[in-house]
């Protein structure tokens, strides 16, 4: 089959591989649609903890093509998305409700090989059928969507809660939804492009800032109950603190650099009884994404811009990810 | 100044009366809008623990026209609203985030004089400013709201779970955007008549199913993660309670006849890990709830199908409730 | 091996079976205690789900005595108990946190050949090392606890919550001590029994009342936060209802018989704020029940009041269990 | 009547002062007890937000001496302790269940004079009687205990989670034997004390270790799930941090100097899914840290370890605090 082969940092093509069998409880998907995140432009850059030669690709969709021993609930020909995510299930912390600390933590397309193929092999119990009226596009937008449910149960929002979020790139918008289906009242969004913040007010954020507005434009208001920062810089970050009100609520979701420190007052945790708290990946909340998706509780379509193929791919990252785009999916 | 006064159960007309006078720390309003609900026809029809004579009106809006003693923040003109709930503040309830529980528990409208009126006295202390885009309509609709905010924070829901609501009256309606808010996926709402369910689904829930098709239609269906009844009928609740699935959350928002029991078994709640929840009236829920409609994440204006006035209400009393009307309010 | 032999209800008898060899990632465990609780009784009266012949026995602790492949964690000789739960991980309850729903759910000792005997296998991913200090009577005493915990978890009580208890039989003991760790003040105690009265006030009750006085004694007493029953009588379930206060919690974690409805009137479920919720057997909490005994947070030793031998099970059930007994333990 | 009088940082002395009367809605206590803590010691040296001259004392119990009008609820010569903290119950953060910052928020003792005098006035509903076998001593310390136990709301700890706390001086001895009436297993103390470590673990610690020796005490061990500061030191804190385990969280209860800054990688906050929280003096829970003092679920009268008279207090303020006294209390 065809694949893309990252073989090593910045050294990617695509390459006539042979076919992955279905071992038992596993079942093979051909591939339909594959997001393209900014892991994999890590993948591509050699940031992050993969093995090499790797395929990437973790939000991906397609169609059942082999199933494998003891799976009895599919069969060849259903429409399919997976949770990339791989757990041992037996660690400390998988026994307590810490799976995304799995002691053993993979993930098809990071530490195995992914869905940027014609056929991806994936456990059958990550596997959920897509009804009819969800379309490959949107199944492969599911797994985006579990970080992001995982985020909102990391914050666990109060209904009415005032909320400001820090960049509305594809993560961003799809946040935007999420604050409001978890109860928030005012949103204000602050990006640095005036067409984004725009598409965010479309899908329900109550107000749009500039970054470069910010303080004049926010002079006046009451600090915030829940501050998110999804732009991952950290001078964002800590421009972001500042916006905390009383016992208010910080989410860092953003991916800032390691090792590149904000400063925080402990007596401004302690005197505002603060809350900041992170959000990592998934954590048992592709179910709850997928319900999301398939009901139209956070609309995704809208924010697949751009498709390309597998030829394209090595250009693509090549050139990397443009702030126009929001999401693109490889279209296998 | 004119006023509708409830003399005993069933005596009620509109009389001339003197004009309450704010004391320290009051408010007084020229009221605009006044929401009509159950508690309304049950002070006229003495099921309520109302004193009489009373002017009933618990749910309104209206215009600021004078201000009492160390009252600073507000200015006469202010359109506002008011939550019509009076805590001592100071009792064992009170001080244990129950105030609706409160021992001097009483509210504008229900144990005091209400705002079915041209003035209404309240303490500034549960008045809120509507801003500009907000109708006294909606302003009067705050209270309801409240309520189905109270019911949200006992549900506790979680992202994704699946729901099924009886009863999509005027509160039912509010509660299918509510549960939205607070996050389910599907959310099937289960009424005696088609328009209702129509009018649910426009606004958020995924499928209306006729009461009497109940069975037929959820025969093959998953068990639901959430049950909520807005009915306050005990067959309806008796019914409800077999949709309960593992680990799943029942909330009682309607109000049953007191005394009218269902049958529970314990194994059940037990075996299911189930939770079983009421909701009574508002927790410290009225500005929450006053975010939420400001800012369109309930919306309500449309629920307003009918207005009467002053002069009309003895009639509308006598006649009672009608299903086609949804919400019915005052203009003064 | 030896082992209890339960051929069918109420036919029992120690055999010489074979001994069961480890399978892939499995550990065989030479069983040194093994609780005796309500369910191995139910077994051999054959009211429970178990297929037959079944070895019982799923509290228990020993000593390693073989190891699987895939195997690594674990030595030869080393002492351990282990959570008797089977789930599968993979369906849509073991994917949203609902591991006691697993819709394949099996128990060691309930579904499959449990620790009533010589040597007992297990999956190694559920198997936990005693430390030195804790004993194997502590160890097979992780398992109710394991259930206390989950029951403790969907309490979720607040510091200073005044509780009331109904039972304190060996469930009941732990209950008491479960409840202290989780914050409540007050903790009245009901039980048929003044012994057992004043061994839970030993252990962190603060009065216990028989339960033939339990109207006088409480007749002026304030209303409960919580109330919890473990006894399992639908008579007491009914009484223990009526001592729930305003937005009071009650835990149902006796077992009462299948079909023995009580009643509830849902006016008192809403007008209450009430919370009415069950507890079932074990959901991820089997370890921090051991880390809770482990560390004497919930102490166990002074429960086991006798122990019996493999030779001694068949008539000990012939028996039935007794009052004064509180916890029996097999010492193989 | 005899007061201690700061009129100005650094000057104070036992005066000759009027009685305080009781206002509408007031009670007068005749003093007791009063502890003495750090804010007293800020507030001594000019370091707090007090208005001078003023006399302090937020911790006390003492006799009802006088009734105000409204009052019905209390009789001369009980026996009682407060509440000291004031708020206005009406402001956006009073209705949002927020009352720590109340916009009007103030405190008897800091805001307003206190209780280091013979007599002090306070509002009714801040006030609770002791039951007979609480000491003055005992109804003197609640409001330290009501400090943790909004500490430990703001935790939630999980039953079973693993802990270390820094710190176990007055305050982190309370939070000792809080942690564990919240469910934590291990609990590993750090101070710079053997004293004050053995103190600790006779009331619930499992380990002490001195600061010194804490990397190479805890080289080996797992991290932990709760991480808490009692020392208020900003170099502690950045130690306390690493610590942190997957998915664990960290409490500021200790206040460190103001704008003295830690270091803080968000991409761990990220990682990790790290909580970070704070927690400031008392949310509504002085009736729960009354529950729990009344039946000793925190024992305090061991912490008393010295008690001064208003004469002393001069000459006390001067010394400044020492470590070995624990809490020092003020017997009038
Ligand atoms: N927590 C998780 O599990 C998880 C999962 C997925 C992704 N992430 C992280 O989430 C973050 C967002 O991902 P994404 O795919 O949405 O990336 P993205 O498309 O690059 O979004 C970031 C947005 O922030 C904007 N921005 C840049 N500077 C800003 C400033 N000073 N103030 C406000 N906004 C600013 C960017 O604008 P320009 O593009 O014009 O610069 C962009 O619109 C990344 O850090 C990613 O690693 C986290
Ligand atoms: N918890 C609180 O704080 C709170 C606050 C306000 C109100 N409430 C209670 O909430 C409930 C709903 O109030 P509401 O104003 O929305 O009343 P409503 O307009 O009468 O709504 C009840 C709805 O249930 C429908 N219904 C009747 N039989 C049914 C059945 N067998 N199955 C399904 N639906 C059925 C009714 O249809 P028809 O009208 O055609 O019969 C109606 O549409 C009431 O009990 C009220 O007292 C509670
Ligand atoms: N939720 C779970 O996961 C779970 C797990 C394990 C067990 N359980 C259940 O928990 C319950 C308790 O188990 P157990 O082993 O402790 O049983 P137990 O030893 O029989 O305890 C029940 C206690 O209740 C007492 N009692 C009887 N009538 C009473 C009354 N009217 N008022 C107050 N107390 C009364 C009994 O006294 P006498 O013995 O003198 O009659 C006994 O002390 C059982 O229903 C069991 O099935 C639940
Ligand atoms: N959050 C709230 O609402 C609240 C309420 C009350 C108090 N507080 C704060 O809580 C903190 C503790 O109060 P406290 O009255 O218990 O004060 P404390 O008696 O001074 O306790 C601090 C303890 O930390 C020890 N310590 C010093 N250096 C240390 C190190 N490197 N590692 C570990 N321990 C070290 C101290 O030992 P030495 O004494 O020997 O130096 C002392 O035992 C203070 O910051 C106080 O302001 C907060
Ligand atoms: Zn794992
Ligand atoms: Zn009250
Ligand atoms: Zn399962
Ligand atoms: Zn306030």
């Amino acid at each position: 089959m065809k694949a893309f082969v990252v073989e090593a940092p910045f050294k990617a093509s695509v390459q006539e591989v042979a076919e992955p069998a279905c071992g038992p409880d596993e079942i093979r998907i051909a591939v339909e649609r594959v997001g393209i995140c900014g892991t994999d432009h890590h993948i591509f850059k050699g940031e992050f903890l993969s093995p090499y030669p790797i395929i990437p690709g973790h939000e991906f969709s397609g169609t059942i093509d082999q199933i494998g021993e003891n799976v009895s609930s599919f069969t060849v020909g259903e429409r399919v998305t997976a949770d990339p995510t791989l757990v041992c299930g037996a660690c400390y912390y998988c026994q307590t409700q810490r799976f995304n600390h799995c002691e053993q933590w993979g993930a098809i397309g990071n530490t195995v090989n992914g869905a940027m193929a014609e056929k991806v092999v994936v456990p059958a119990k990550n596997v959920m059928k897509l009804p009819d009226q969800m379309s490959f596009g949107e199944g492969a937008f599911v797994e985006p969507v579990a970080c992001v449910v995982h985020g909102m149960n990391q914050l666990n929002a109060k209904a009415g809660d005032r909320a400001i979020l820090f960049g509305v790139g594809a993560m961003g918008q799809q946040l935007v939804q999420a604050l409001v289906k978890v109860g928030v009242s005012e949103l204000t969004v602050v990006d640095v492009e005036e067409d984004k913040l725009a598409l965010a007010v479309e899908w329900g954020a109550t107000r749009g800032v500039l970054s470069t507005h910010l303080d004049e434009e926010l002079a006046e208001e009451r600090l915030f109950d829940i501050v998110v920062d999804a732009t991952g810089i950290p001078a964002v970050v800590q421009k972001a603190f500042t916006f905390l009100g009383p016992a208010a609520t910080y989410l860092q979701f953003g991916v800032t650099p390691q090792g590149s420190n904000v400063q925080l007052d402990p007596f401004t945790l302690y005197h505002k009884d603060l809350k900041l708290l992170g959000s990592m990946a998934i954590n048992q909340t592709f179910i709850p994404a997928f319900h999301w998706v398939a009901n139209q509780r956070v609309s995704v379509e809208h924010l697949i811009r751009r498709t390309v193929t597998l030829e394209d791919l090595a250009q693509y990252f090549q050139d990397g990810p443009t702030a126009k785009d929001m999401k693109t999916q490889l279209q296998i």
